[in-house]
């Protein structure tokens, strides 16, 4: 059975390459960038040379490119570490009501430390409301956290727009963006969106896991959250993951070697989905007006990766369980553990008020550069075959 | 011109097999452990595996394994997460004053917090008091971390007599060991030895870097460092970063099942190289008591691979350069970035009171189960040539 992976915004496979540049750098440049002779000097340099690409695609600075051990390791330093450092200055944090956990869980242990935390809404479309930010800043504010594509439902916020709003009341307000989703699909240039921080992880970009970086713009004073050692000038104790930075900047530059191009290949299979499923009796297509454009305009203002879909009286587990009998691996709602409880009832489909009807049964498709027409299609056909036979038995 | 990697304690060279599983995996088995297919399945099936085997060495129970990013994460989450959740019951924390930046830096923090942290003395050798400890203990003393082997010296801590102290005063009271340098030298049996929390590297033992685990004790409660997802039980977020995990399993059984023989190897070209270097004029090995027992058995008394040597009127840097030049590579004190600026006065070397003249002309010769008789016998020959030359040039 040919297996059809539609999961990637859980995550992807690894370029080859990638892999083969990681292992030789591991059995070949081991030494500890730490370590003042030619072996620490030759992982030193791959660790220079990884944040010169990165910073390249950012057209950043390579110092403001911090390595950590992934997308929550960067979301808990941006967070927790901008809140330790301004905390004489204010105890205000503004977020949205549809970000990870990985900031979620982080705005709630500072809630615990007595900082004060605005959970911003979202339209029924997964797009926060510009007007309720600018109503939330207020003069004790540090830092305002959006996430620019959602892993759930692939919407992306105005974050330009959000730049804008946050700078023009205060410019030291610090405006955070968790890119885990939205970098490699969008070219994000940090300092002319106004961004201060910015939360990457390796392995949703076809990089290796237990890597990310978190963008600190030249200036923003925040604490480290890792304390050891004093790596990273400080701002990130622990023996630095050589192998993995590599890695991570190889899939950042392959990624955006080809953005565009792949980019809009992504986008005709989205819309050739959503066309397909729109139709289907008793389902939904979340994130995503489909009433005021065209399908394909509306396509356009979300990801290109992403399609979050219900299917009333199917619950998704059902679903999911019978796509991968045939070899076909989606996720209900998102991967993350936190979600394997609830079976699909988010933070996010609960904030885009999904009837209740769909809270149990929205699946999610997620596709990458492996992903083709061919897979798209087969899952197409699938599904339109195994809704109507599931709903026979669940009809109540 | 060959090289001799005689710097094992900053990072040793991983095993050809755990970099060819980690790139087996890392290509085949690329799914995230939180997705609820085959995918998910394979990956958290090596995450699974990767516990019992770690499990089986500790004689530990799977579950009690945490894998982390490494032995900082593993340090950061034990004291703060045992800080953090005892803060109602007290405010005091003891440690040693030779440990790793990673738990002194993480104690520092914690004293801004609002703790109390003792940090015991230690003898010449790197010893620590058991009398202090006693002495210190308090009805609102909530840890005790002590460093198993330590980097600098190579000085091996009675772990399981403090245990015995700690619990005789409070069984409440957690032991936390830091065995980034013991695990894989030495059999260490937390439940035999009452340990509640145990901090391991990858990178230290043949292993992949970016990868560690935190041993915790069932029934110990301590809060997560790591917020998010919800992976690992809520107790580490971020998604499980599988190939390394697996990486780390496979080094430390490697090292496991050779574990007597590699050890008396690395004992015996210890005791090689300490006497031949023992009796070089104004020198001193550091961390060893050669005065009251034989060499070989004071030898057996310290960690079997580390060896601090201060070589008076040399600067750590000028050896280590002249030694990188014939291809030799060790570091001076540790490889910690911490100490970069300050060549070789680390917190070790000043606990042990390391006369004045030895403070920026110590170096650390740091040995693997890669490292050859006949390497060790090339390092002695050089740097006794070497010695007597730079000494003619700085003398004063």
């Amino acid at each position: 059975m040919n297996e059809i992976y539609l999961d990637n915004s859980a995550t992807t496979k690894p370029f080859d390459d990638v892999i083969n540049t990681m292992s030789r750098i591991a059995l070949e440049d081991y030494g500890n960038p730490s370590s003042r002779h030619n072996k620490g000097m030759d992982a030193e340099d791959h660790v220079k040379k990884s944040k010169d690409i990165i910073a390249g695609i950012l057209k950043a600075k390579p110092d403001e490119i911090l390595f950590t051990s992934g997308g929550t390791e960067s979301d808990n330093t941006a967070l927790i570490g901008a809140a330790m450092a301004g905390r004489r200055r204010g105890n205000h944090i503004i977020t949205t009501s549809i970000e990870h956990p990985a900031i979620l869980e982080t705005t709630k242990y500072l809630e615990k430390q007595g900082f004060d935390i605005t959970y911003l809404p979202v339209d029924e479309y997964g797009i926060v409301n510009t007007q309720a930010l600018k109503d939330a800043l207020r003069p004790e504010t540090l830092v305002v956290s959006v996430m620019h594509t959602n892993n759930e439902i692939g919407s992306v916020q105005p974050v330009e727009d959000i730049g804008k709003i946050v700078k023009a009341y205060n410019k030291d307000i610090l405006f955070h963006v968790d890119a885990v989703q939205g970098f490699g699909k969008y070219r994000i240039i940090p300092r002319k969106m106004n961004i201060d921080m910015m939360s990457v992880s390796g392995h949703k970009i076809h990089g290796p896991k237990g890597i990310g970086f978190l963008y600190v713009r030249e200036g923003v004073r925040i604490l480290p959250y890792m304390l050891g050692g004093g790596q990273q000038k400080g701002m990130r104790s622990g023996t630095e993951n050589v192998p993995a930075i590599a890695g991570l900047a190889l899939a950042s530059e392959e990624i955006y070697d080809n953005l565009d191009t792949e980019r809009q290949r992504l986008y005709d299979m989205k819309e050739y989905l959503i066309s397909n499923l729109k139709d289907i009796e008793d389902t939904r297509i979340n994130g995503i007006n489909l009433g005021k454009d065209s399908l394909h305009e509306a396509v356009l203002n979300t990801c290109p990766h992403i399609v979050s879909f219900s299917v009333k009286s199917i619950r998704a587990e059902v679903l999911l369980n019978e796509l991968a009998s045939r070899g076909i691996y989606i996720s209900s709602g998102s991967a993350c553990a936190s979600n394997k409880s609830k079976a699909g009832v988010s933070d996010t489909l609960s904030a885009i008020k999904l009837p209740k009807e769909y809270d149990e049964s929205t699946i999610r498709i997620s596709m990458s550069v492996f992903t083709t027409m061919e897979e798209v299609e087969t899952f197409v056909r699938e599904i339109k075959e195994i809704i109507p036979d599931l709903r026979k038995y669940t009809r109540r």
